[in-house]
């Protein structure tokens, strides 16, 4: 299994009216997390989409704990599993600044060429990096 | 069964250097969704909060088909399958302007005291209007 | 002088934990303003761009001068002042539904070949659109 | 004058299909940066808020030089070139990490009191703190 943490800030604009972090900005704290999850494990997901494979999401699923609050600092854990073959899974679980779980979701994400947008194998050097972990 | 429908055109900020609507941007089509999908029935998502009742999303769940893009105008239908008691179910599926099934998901929501943040049954009125299409 | 009328709806995610629409979201409302003033010309801007031709905001002024809040309808009034050479300058008056002039904005946006991302000139036309209002 | 670094990454989802940050985004991050301004200087712009002072944006400037793409590391220098009294101007000039400056913008806030909206004087403990800067 493969592990990666990552805090972040929450900011003003991610807020709602109800206070709480709008429930549709976990989506981006996720993908911010994965991109850090790879670029700890040496792998840029810049470079990667730069040289023909793109990583959309096919699934996305997220159960709300407790709310999050402008300014709190939070900390995404990440987590990879299983080595991925033509999908990738991330697990993530969100705590506040008082260690509290607020929320735990996941994300499927498909291996594509950009040249003919069909599926691929995960990359040899980005399995490689991973098996080191397993 | 309950069922509405809302047209709603992808904005430039929606996407991403994909050429894609952001994965995290549905989150909130849903939600318009779901708020006209009651304005329809006759029930203001707004004087509700103003009266006392939240309803935060408790789980969240989207399985992406297709991506859609810039400019385009998608229809949601909304659905709900059963008359809510402290939770409700919305079920939700997009199509693009070609009539295909671009992806499908999910929202629960819960019944919320504003006062004291306790779980509360869904309000008479609202399951009453609900029922008038089951 | 051209001028065009949008209604939009305020969105839940498009507030802030003030109970305000965010500063930031206005940008979003005023670029589906000027798309949809471009498209009661008979101008589609996503044409424009698969037609090799971007349009990126050059300046962004806005002044607030009273809040909007979720579920508000919003008028925003788009004039385009001037036939356009190798900018374009949209002007922005937003509404509350009590008919309150709530903010008011501009922006200049340039007219760049996609091609060598060169400045180029309005394209014929859009010109001859435009100038039929003036 | 007091000035105030901050560094932020560029999210995936705060690009838009022109490969370019949204033109929307700069207030978000102009947002953070004038918090951690603030936070730097013993301030936090939240407790502000708890303690019945709001700062919402009068106005808000920004002229774009160069675009800022997918995973940069943006560097956003704030300044503060007056002691604030009703009102306190930030002006904000970021850098791509080729160390050019690719916009500079200027917000202008108000202090308000929460409990009538009304304009206040800037609270003496701000301008103390601001004060040994000048």
């Amino acid at each position: 299994m493969y592990i990666s943490e990552l805090n972040l800030r929450v900011r003003y604009g991610e807020t709602d009216r109800m206070g709480y972090v709008y429930y549709g900005n976990y989506a981006e704290y996720f993908e911010v997390a994965r991109v850090e999850a790879m670029r700890n494990l040496g792998i840029s997901y810049k470079e990667l989409e730069d040289n023909g494979i793109l990583l959309p999401v096919y699934t996305y699923n997220i159960t709300f704990l407790k709310p999050a609050f402008y300014d709190d600092v939070l900390l995404v854990k990440t987590k990879i599993l299983r080595i991925p073959q033509a999908k990738i899974e991330f697990e993530y679980e969100t705590y506040n600044s008082c260690h509290e779980l607020i929320n735990t979701a996941n994300t499927v994400l498909v291996f594509l060429s950009k040249e003919n947008n069909k599926p691929i194998k995960a990359p040899d050097f980005f399995v490689d990096r991973l098996k080191t972990h397993f």
